[in-house]
């Protein structure tokens, strides 16, 4: 069965100049994936009208799905509506459902409607229209030679309830798709060198329709198998068949046989378990504590956490002696240990994970350098404690912490009977 | 003077499948611009042998510089160098500056190096090395037909060094460049409708070379001005004269002037004021402390945040009364009040802010529906509620109900005197 092709056009200057980062794009290609179609192709052009033209053009020699996004606002800089018309040679009319859709929302906003509110009901007559049940813009599904291009606001939120609600469903319709099948597991500790020696004879006799991809995360390793195929049932047995070799080879260094972050996998033997944790954040500033309650249902296992910036926030919020402090530092191994104590006292959990280190780019202090983080888990009985040195930026070296942090506790938890 | 145009292509299936997000082309993009470079396109591509070359045939039409990442590694589904070393006609050698480098990293791991660490260190003979300070896989740069190839990993750490050490001081050598000027504001509490009406006039009077674009964000809408032009000056005072009517024209909406968050602007007025703040987080769960701390310096203004996921955290770390969370629910004005004063007492701050709400997708409870919110900021003096009703997912619900708490908060300062 021959593979199905979309490309995504992102529209939008904020794209060109490093404004806005898209993650659109993202999205749109896990869902087309989950029926079926790939994605060859993402294209990012700005707000201009030749370029969009020519994309276009181009595209559609690559694949017979366009997938447009931005564009769509009520503002001057909003040219993919007229855009569109020309190019599929329509004329706009006002779409009535459209229309009452803009006056709905403004009447449920109690806001008043401006002229220019009541032109984002215009369409090309030459498109059917896709019903935008969390905003004004209306999408666009328009066909031409065979090929289809649906263009949707670049709204994430609105966009998303259109893939979900119109595009998936109409995109299946009449048509044959075959099944792609992405199998994803997380290792930790080795390299992915290191990764590729230990698994080579196994990787070099893959079927050829099964394809390995190594993706490093410092420190941490995803490796994933994809295939596409006509028969959904068979092709799972194939992947999966590899994919149990695969987990068996890196058993040393596995962590999860999903494709899920750190704080899931934890969160996963806290359920199953029945147990909770707290956490008690210096460096990381709470960011630990909003993976975790990004989560749905994170209060189930999740207590809070106290993010004590200060030296008075650690000595009053998690009984962190003074003494120690002034000792040690806030970056010591006993501080760390001593706020495990106080996050599991505070915050009456069975775990608890407790972080200090210095982010940078400044704060060398106490003689020690950027990117030292101590990290401390423990439980009523026990707590276990490790010294990181990360030499990356701020933002990187708090991801670097939390994850390291969590996989820490992942480790400790299983090592508790 | 002519625009200079570049194209970012970046390579890899997880890009294609929406595994992983692309953040490496607006870093790019922005470090462009900022020496007179406009991108043209950015294109994301799988590991497919034809796809990379079919786009470096097609981005070499549109752009005469080409910027490409992924595919460096020591893995077998790391395609690129080959495929360069073939497109390019030369033949890989052994660089004996990023062998040095491939060892004396693995020294400083104390890790043993395998062959394929060493493989690192090979090149394609036709290209110019661009040391890799951060990684084991060196950067690329080749010329072919008066364009530009720069080849780089797309670990982002590396690729960072890349621009910033070699990069933007190479392409600027032998070369004239025009200057590019941004320059964007930030308003909230109006819809982008009612400002384009607002700034019609003016906008419709806007040079040509001048250019308007509007960045709407649930509520609050960033607009940007931005030109190119040879002469740094002229240019600068142009678009500064029209920044500076638009201000005029927004100023009841207007929170700042800056291409800056939500989280910088409270954080630019503790600092002139020499105040500080302390967070009190039930439903963002930790999202404001991290959007402060992620900040290097916050902890100049920043004490610290109770993550309170429990009632019993309320209580215990907030002196939150446990009538009133009984009585009134967690999601109310009055607990989320106490809260305020709570975090001010533990935290020792000047001011504080508060938030509880309901973000989904469970959790409806106590008779409010998904996406109530109530966010109390105060000092020692007064305290100030709002409600919200967001209609989002949870993660998008987390993200609204951080800016508009630090919103809140920041209108609260401005009242104090």
């Amino acid at each position: 069965m021959q593979q199905t092709f979309a490309s995504i056009i992102t529209i939008g200057d904020e794209l060109l100049i490093g404004q806005v980062i898209d993650t659109n794009s993202a999205f749109i290609a896990q869902q087309l994936n989950s029926i079926g179609i790939s994605i060859k192709h993402r294209l990012a052009v700005g707000d201009a009208w030749d370029d969009i033209w020519q994309a276009l053009d181009e595209e559609s020699k690559h694949a017979s799905i366009i997938l447009i996004t931005g564009g769509l606002g009520p503002t001057s800089d909003d040219i993919t509506k007229p855009l569109l018309c020309e190019y599929f040679g329509g004329k706009l009319v006002i779409d009535e459902g459209a229309l009452q859709n803009v006056k709905a929302i403004f009447k449920r906003l109690d806001r008043p409607m401006i002229e220019r509110n009541l032109k984002q009901a215009e369409v090309p007559d030459v498109c059917t229209v896709i019903p935008n049940q969390r905003g004004t813009a209306p999408g666009m599904w328009f066909e031409k030679n065979g090929v289809i291009y649906i263009s949707m606001p670049g709204v994430p939120h609105e966009m998303k309830g259109m893939i979900e609600n119109y595009v998936l469903v109409h995109l299946q319709k009449d048509r044959q798709l075959p099944s792609i099948i992405h199998k994803t597991l997380l290792t930790a500790g080795v390299g992915e060198s290191f990764l590729a020696d230990l698994i080579q004879t196994w990787e070099e006799a893959l079927p050829q329709h099964i394809k390995l991809a190594y993706l490093p995360n410092y420190g941490m390793v995803r490796l994933r198998l994809s295939a596409t195929g006509a028969e959904k049932g068979t092709l799972e047995e194939e992947v999966s068949a590899e994919f149990d070799k695969l987990q068996l080879l890196v058993k040393d260094y596995l962590v999860t046989d999903e494709d899920e972050p750190m704080e899931k996998v934890v969160a996963k033997l806290l359920l199953a378990r029945n147990e909770t944790m707290a956490t008690a954040e210096s460096c990381t500033g709470g960011y630990i504590a909003h993976l975790i309650t990004q989560m749905a249902g994170s209060s189930a296992y999740y207590n809070g956490s106290v993010v004590s910036y200060s030296y008075d926030a650690k000595e009053d919020l998690l009984g962190v002696s003074h003494n120690l402090l002034v000792e040690k530092g806030a970056v010591s191994e006993e501080v760390v240990k001593q706020m495990v104590t106080g996050a599991l006292a505070r915050l009456k959990t069975t775990y608890a994970v407790a972080v200090s280190g210095i982010m940078g780019p400044g704060g060398d202090t106490e003689g020690k350098p950027v990117g030292t983080v101590w990290v401390a888990v423990g439980n009523h009985e026990n707590v276990m404690t490790q010294r990181f040195h990360f030499r990356f930026d701020r933002r990187r070296n708090i991801e670097l912490t939390a994850t390291n942090a969590l996989n820490l506790l992942r480790k400790f938890i299983l090592s508790v009977a």
